[in-house]
């Protein structure tokens, strides 16, 4: 995660991008991202599965979002991967296991 | 990454939620927390900073955006982080830099 | 729908709250209402209807959404209705009935 | 907005798309148009404008936007513009006129 972070701060600063990708930006271009990972799933009725070309696809979206998300954690100096391990913590006591 | 998967594999077999969490539906959770981090930047101008509020409830978001992203992800065995250095690369040849 | 627009345009004009209305703004806002629709559905797996809470939340979902689209659809002097219009047209041809 | 239901009642029945069009595919649908309406604004920093070939995609994507907006809410016998003018009238009360 800390050399995706390295990478892409690396990538934007290459291209002069960061004049675009304020958090707002950030955040409307990973809902779109997000967007056309549902639209692989969106006329599926069961577990009809994956033609070749939706899976390739799949692998390309998925990895834009990491790429979106990781870009607007950093931006706030903070890790995806370090929130997400807090915000199980919440879920485990909000969800308590019934025996 | 890996120590996410298997927790999030276990939180959701210790209850039973393994039926509601099918890529489809999973998809969807991803696209409502992706709108609820897009609505803490809906109406900002320009760089105001966030509240000690929204700088809570976005970490909160980006944990789990990470954690719905994981899931889908995990269900078709593959890891956001190595599709995002996958998309990286692509993306480094799509966009040459300038010199 | 010429009514609605006229009272939108009134509506946002008596708060001042045309600066915020930027058409970028307004497609962000009608992201996160959609999100607030699609998270009624998130996790139904068939037909099992909706609840009175979740019946009311829909109507008033609906209602927003319609308002923001015309909201951004008036930033260019357009007619929602108009449009469908004339995207239907566009549908029926290129999606011909089988016989 | 009566004409665009009928109308959209007999494009789906023409064509054998009603197993497809549950309100949580609808939904999800919807998403995903709103995405790409957003798409056009994404990058924006403020007022550029648009390119023909934007205003042209523009035009397309409200259509869309209103048309599932108008198929879902006849799953539930509702009139999108009736929901708007009802939610017109709640803002209205919540959020006065300063004077």
């Amino acid at each position: 995660m800390n050399q995706l972070r390295l990478d892409l701060r690396k990538f934007t600063k290459d291209r002069n991008w960061e004049s675009f990708h304020s958090p707002k930006n950030l955040a409307m271009a990973l809902s779109v991202e997000v967007a056309e990972l549902v639209e692989i799933f969106q006329w599926k009725t069961g577990d009809e599965g994956l033609s070749t070309k939706e899976y390739l696809n799949l692998r390309d979206e998925i990895g834009d979002i990491q790429i979106y998300l990781t870009m607007i954690a950093d931006k706030f100096n903070l890790s995806p991967l370090e929130m997400a391990k807090m915000k199980m913590k919440k879920n485990i006591e909000k969800y308590p296991v019934k025996c």
